[in-house]
């Protein structure tokens, strides 16, 4: 039995993992055009940062590893067309092509940044995006070399970026197009991200939010200078776009294979595609959303690792569901933890809930610690059914400890009153007697009874 | 109306802040034995320590803020007697006396210290409890001119002290009558904590297990040699008793209210007794175990909050039901975080289920980051129904995380499948691609996938 997977970062190299343990005997492939296999790419900005010297660090698996244990790992090995009927897939590489047949297939091509049609873009080479161990070598090379960069785009690898930048000393531009940096968040929560930020005492960094990105200009293949929409000219000495990515779908959208409404290859919850015996999963594969029952894309590498597992498991004849994702996010920036999970009040409107919220801002312990720091944490739920929707917290510390606690609940369709009886830990150093998670919940339950009084 | 609330530190304080929000007209009193109202006696051994200088920060609201909101608090009154048809309580003080009517009686009186039957234990001054404001100030004191400390007992005020002792630069022994220290979590988890505490560098302590005390010498008022069951003689400067709690339910008793099979008073899910138009919170009363459904007595300050809260939404006329407790708790003791939740795997046999689990010892985020910290995690689930019962963590950091986060997921009665599914945050600096959690979930799906097969 040949099971074959296109790509090898997380979800697949997770996926050629898990189908080689359930299924000792069979032949398990990974063919992939990156130069690297089985690495961490959340952790490149950590890298840049020089947290850690060696990018070697990253890497979770190797090419020798990965054939230890009996799994070939093709690199430089472009897919360049899936045929389901023969069950086969044309490879072709620097210097030869290949044909090779499958039984099962799991396609994990992963998500491509996206670069904007800004004019000037292509001509200069100290332009970067962040996906691959290439673009963060390079990067952390430049940016040592370097006294001022700007990042475009203000969304997580932009901020890890902000914070990498400026530990390095750089004096840090950062330009975005929406009104608010972190559009993820609600329009409150990014305005308190925002001012945290702009109040930290580390760095030198400045914000441009409401600004296109009209033209870069330089000479010699270094861009030098960037104009804005507002006539703004940002002279840099480097650039990284770090506007978003999309899924790299082209080879199964040729193959015939389903696309679904936002973009990437539909799947079902065994993550299998529209065509027999071919998977899909990871950032290419589209994803539940749990709370709304919608189809959504958020490309994640836990998310990645949880699909390739599930793929894997049902390629190789175990059986597994995946029932979909809460799009809960974390990251840091110059000591500001963001966290959230399930809808804002915003996306919660947007899917046809009635949202109502609680934002509670306290310390995340009791006051009279030494090590106690604020978060801010804001609950949304349905005011007709209680049902808990999502939340976002930010934070010094314990933000993402409220999280991951509310996600356990969107999981299993909690409503606030239920949770009303959390039995939280609690003990000075940890938290406040009321945890600021009950507290949210305690607002939300009076808000409710007012509403349901009138 | 009149809402007479009896005792004024957790539960009791909550109860009548929540009564008079509720029911702005009626009369709020409470009455109390104590010196003291409405303070955080958790946050004792962090004064003890040292953290801050006054003991009034660990005081919540003061008698004049009562006051102020229009709660009377009569302290240093001890109410003698409950007289349940004429709906009146006997009220003494060292000068008078007096009787109070009741509509709504809300029983707070807590728990007191439990003090052994040790030869000589009542002879001298030296020898303390930890349970009020008194005696955090009394053992400060006496420890400011110590060198040799002695405690006795090791669970959470034992090691929570042992932490402030050492902090002080005291020697301190702790004495353990049980094989093992922190006694509420499983062997093999007691262990580990045993091992990393006694591996700190910090401190010069040592544990004494298995070992009674039989009997206590000294002179002049002042115990001085602690000698125990194998013949040990032990010299201290002062000891701690920290031999755990009993409920103080004398008065309730009395008035012929029903007590339950743990001892503490028995009270249904609105908080009321068997007696009308009397309510018991916080730890005077018996607690219902979520994951069990079955009776217990865990006597925690946030539980006591929560039922506080619920006792007079339901005494002044609105609705509250309070559907128990997971018996999470979370301590620190020299840099090790203790955290449970919901049924060790012993409890999980007492009370009938078929347990197994799972033990991770992982980074507690990516190993490359410099601040990654050691993880060891204990997650307990049903193999019959894949029920989720419980969890146990203990490490360096991000330990009391995961217990919150599996605290939601008891609440909800997930099962380790459904569990598999949780879209936990990630990113480099907050936890593992697979957080340790996941991790030790799919260790249990495999265990009881193989279980099925056989």
């Amino acid at each position: 039995m040949d099971i074959v997977i296109i790509g090898g970062v997380a979800a697949g190299a997770k996926a050629a993992a898990k189908a080689k343990r359930v299924q000792p005997e069979a032949n398990v492939k990974i063919y992939t055009e990156d130069t690297h296999v089985s690495y961490s790419s959340c952790g490149l900005p950590y890298y840049i940062e020089g947290n850690f010297e060696d990018y070697k660090t990253l890497l979770v698996r190797s090419v020798e590893e990965f054939a230890a244990s009996g799994i070939d790992v093709y690199l430089k090995s472009r897919v360049e067309k899936i045929l389901p009927v023969q069950k086969d897939i044309l490879i072709a590489r620097d210097t030869d092509a290949e044909v090779v047949k499958y039984d099962k297939l799991i396609i994990a091509t992963g998500a491509n940044a996206i670069v904007p049609e800004i004019k000037g873009i292509h001509k200069y080479e100290n332009i970067y995006t962040l996906r691959k161990i290439e673009d963060g070598i390079n990067i952390r090379k430049k940016m040592l070399e370097s006294s001022t960069v700007t990042i475009i785009g203000s969304g997580y690898i932009g901020l890890e970026l902000l914070e990498a930048f400026v530990k390095n000393g750089l004096r840090v531009n950062v330009i975005e197009s929406n009104k608010k940096i972190m559009g993820g968040f609600d329009d409150d929560i990014s305005d308190l991200i925002r001012k945290r930020l702009e109040s930290s005492s580390i760095g030198n960094f400045e914000f441009f939010t409401n600004e296109e990105v009209v033209e870069i200009t330089g000479e010699n293949k270094e861009a030098k200078i960037i104009r804005t929409s507002s006539g703004k000219e940002i002279e840099t000495d480097m650039i990284v776009l770090c506007t978003g990515v999309k899924p790299n779908i082209k080879i199964a959208q040729d193959a015939g294979i389903e696309i679904g409404q936002t973009g990437a290859i539909k799947v079902n919850k065994l993550m299998h595609t529209s065509i027999e015996d071919i998977y899909a999963c990871g950032d290419c594969a589209e994803k539940r959303h749990i709370v709304s029952g919608r189809p959504v894309w958020i490309p994640l590498g836990s998310t990645a690792n949880k699909e390739g597992r599930c793929a894997a498991m049902n390629a190789a004849g175990e059986y597994c569901e995946f029932e979909g994702v809460l799009g809960s996010t974390v990251t840091r920036c110059l000591n500001t933890t963001m966290s959230k999970t399930g809808l804002t009040e915003e996306e919660a409107k947007e899917v046809g809930f009635s949202p109502i919220s609680a934002l509670v801002l306290k310390t995340d312990r009791v006051a009279y610690m030494p090590e106690a720091g604020d978060i801010t944490l804001k609950v949304v739920a349905d005011k007709v059914t209680g049902l808990l929707l999502g939340g976002q917290a930010i934070g010094a510390v314990g933000a993402d400890k409220r999280i991951n606690t509310l996600t356990s609940a969107l999981l299993g369709h909690l409503t606030v009153e239920a949770f009303n009886n959390n039995d939280l830990t609690y003990a000075p150093p940890y938290s406040t007697t009321i945890d600021p998670l009950l507290n949210a919940m305690q607002i939300l339950t009076a808000k409710m009874r007012k509403i349901r009084q009138n």
